[in-house]
């Protein structure tokens, strides 16, 4: 829970509900920790404005989704556990591009993780060309296998997303494709733009401050925000307690302050926390709305993070599903609480355990 | 000196004087080492039917010609020193983007060696920005850092030319680059075509049988072959004598060796020894010919080689340069020894110590 104060003088904007196309739940597919887990991590996506969460096919091990039967599980596990709605994303690897279009039908992208395709060129020529061409595709790359990445997609004239970028040398060469006309968009993880290797020099995989200039400076080149695993790997580094849903909270309210200290529009966030990530991944509309309060001074205090000292200014107020009041103050408040699937228009596979086909619960308009 | 046999039945063919475009000559800007050893390395080349080396500009620590003072320092060198004709190329490095353009109207092409290039994207990036569009590159690159650098191209919509491609995977993603029409052209080292690592456990470097399978199955997309510092590699980590001009006089064989097998056609040869690299690096025209014994039985026991026990059929017969014997039964026969550079069509620029310009040389037909 999250105490705010309610002056009536507080400024308040509102926003159309917040998506995460890279959203770290890594026991997802697990059949047993995956409900409880998938529960209170969506729950604090909602309570953070997020209302569709685009789950990475990933655990800090590995790939965890990588075909029809982990798919299946993943779908069961989360069947009635997810408080936003949600799509999965499906891992390639280097042992599955012959059976990885099996899975298009019930995602929303082709993931690429880092670790397993490094240096994996022809893997990852055979994932995209295994891949429908007008599906898309979200990786995580960088340097020479970013590139490597972008020369395969341009030679298939396809569609690429790159999640977390994170040094200015990768979004340059992102913004030189991106002048030659290739279908290449790029988020960078809502961390990245505010801390750095001198706040956490352990954090090799944080941007220096001059990435971060660089960013700041070529905003328009980065088309979405995402909050990824960054926040748990910075909270793993620092031996702080990695919880379920690091960083979700404090998402928000830093681009918030942001947006108070004049470096970004409130228009910057909602394109790239929902008109961008929608467009990119086709992702169906929903009736959401996130009313955020401007001058509310944000403090979380539940998960370790860099801003739990506070600092921050801006927060959710209220959101809004389908004309109902789900978050009130910072807490789901809707009557039924039993973290019930929202929507997915994505056309999900029956799980196995599940005698009901999910699409049945896509229609109904109940949430939690 | 190679002993053979002259039976008048023996097969012989005439090939134009061959050309190697990536030349290992590491010394070749040492005004102290450098004359010796280009006049013994050039001499190889020319008995060995080479008329004209590209010469890469590096030793085996990293670059060696990077600006115009080494470049200066090379062409004093080898001045007077060279049986073959020549041509430079400049290395760009992590440090002289801003100045490598100066080299360019003293060079047939931009080297990007494959160490120091490693991962450093921006770097080169910068180099290929600014070298002029119309001169070639000449890029040792391997799986994502070869990725990179044809991405790089690709947006410049330049011509880049990968020497020395040593795999399945990295021969198939040229192929592909190749299939959307990219101005893309490579060479594989004739070592590599015929010895691999059930050869020598040890040198990693080497193909694996199946990379030469791939090499050989798809022949017409390799535009040149080359000798490289491959040769000189094997013996080192064989624990053999490395000497200056290491695999230069078995190479012909090899390739005359799989005409006879039936592998190769001489057509092939040309096509990939003079053709087309005269075409890439835009070298001048030559008044040159080899005479070649198809059923010679090469032996060469001066240096070592995988191939000193013998095995190989075919060899240099004789070395035609303007209506001229140049090179008679493996031997330089010219009257006048003094290892004169024989044309430099390229313009060459006034070496420090020089009075007189290679210009002025390049003019006369005097060789040797
Ligand atoms: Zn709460
Ligand atoms: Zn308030
Ligand atoms: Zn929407
Ligand atoms: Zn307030
Ligand atoms: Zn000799
Ligand atoms: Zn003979
Ligand atoms: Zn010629
Ligand atoms: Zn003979």
């Amino acid at each position: 829970v999250t105490e705010r104060d309610c002056q009536t003088s507080h400024r308040s904007v509102t926003l159309p509900g917040l998506v995460n196309i890279s959203a770290f739940v890594p026991n997802v597919s697990n059949v047993i920790t995956g409900p409880a887990d998938l529960m209170e991590i969506s729950r604090v996506y909602l309570e953070s404005g997020f209302t569709h969460c685009q789950f990475m096919a990933r655990s800090q091990r590995g790939p965890i989704i990588t075909d029809l039967p982990s798919l299946r599980a993943a779908y069961s596990a989360v069947q009635g556990s997810s408080f936003t709605d949600y799509s999965f994303t499906v891992a390639g690897t280097a042992y599955n591009s012959n059976n990885i279009a099996d899975s298009a039908e019930q995602v929303t992208a082709l993931f690429l993780p880092i670790r397993e395709l490094k240096n994996k060129i022809s893997t990852v020529s055979d994932l995209l060309q295994a891949w429908p061409l007008d599906k898309p595709v979200i990786a995580e790359a960088k340097t020479a296998d970013l590139a490597s990445l972008l020369l395969l997609a341009s030679l298939q004239n396809r569609a690429i997303h790159i999640t977390g970028v994170s040094n200015a040398e990768d979004l340059a060469l992102i913004m030189k494709v991106k002048e030659k006309d290739y279908k290449v968009t790029c988020d960078v993880n809502i961390h990245a733009l505010f801390i750095n290797q001198d706040d956490y020099p352990e954090a090799v995989f944080l941007p220096l401050p001059e990435d971060q200039d660089f960013f700041w400076n070529n905003l328009s080149s980065i088309d979405a925000f995402s909050i990824g695993s960054l926040p748990t790997a910075i909270a793993q580094i620092t031996g702080n307690k990695v919880e379920n849903g690091q960083g979700i909270k404090e998402a928000l309210p830093l681009l918030l302050s942001a947006v108070n200290e004049g470096k970004l529009s409130v228009d910057d966030i909602i394109l790239r926390l929902h008109d961008n990530p929608v467009k990119i991944f086709k992702l169906p509309q929903q009736q959401a709305a996130v009313e955020i309060d401007l001058d509310f001074s944000f403090r979380s205090n539940k998960r370790w993070s860099p801003f739990t000292k506070g600092g921050l200014t801006g927060g959710v107020e209220r959101v809004i599903s389908k004309d109902e009041t789900v978050v009130l103050s910072g807490d789901v408040v809707a009557s039924e609480h039993d973290g019930k699937l929202i929507v997915s228009q994505v056309q999900p596979i029956v799980a196995p355990q599940a005698s009901k086909p999910l699409a049945a619960i896509t229609n109904e308009s109940a949430i939690i």
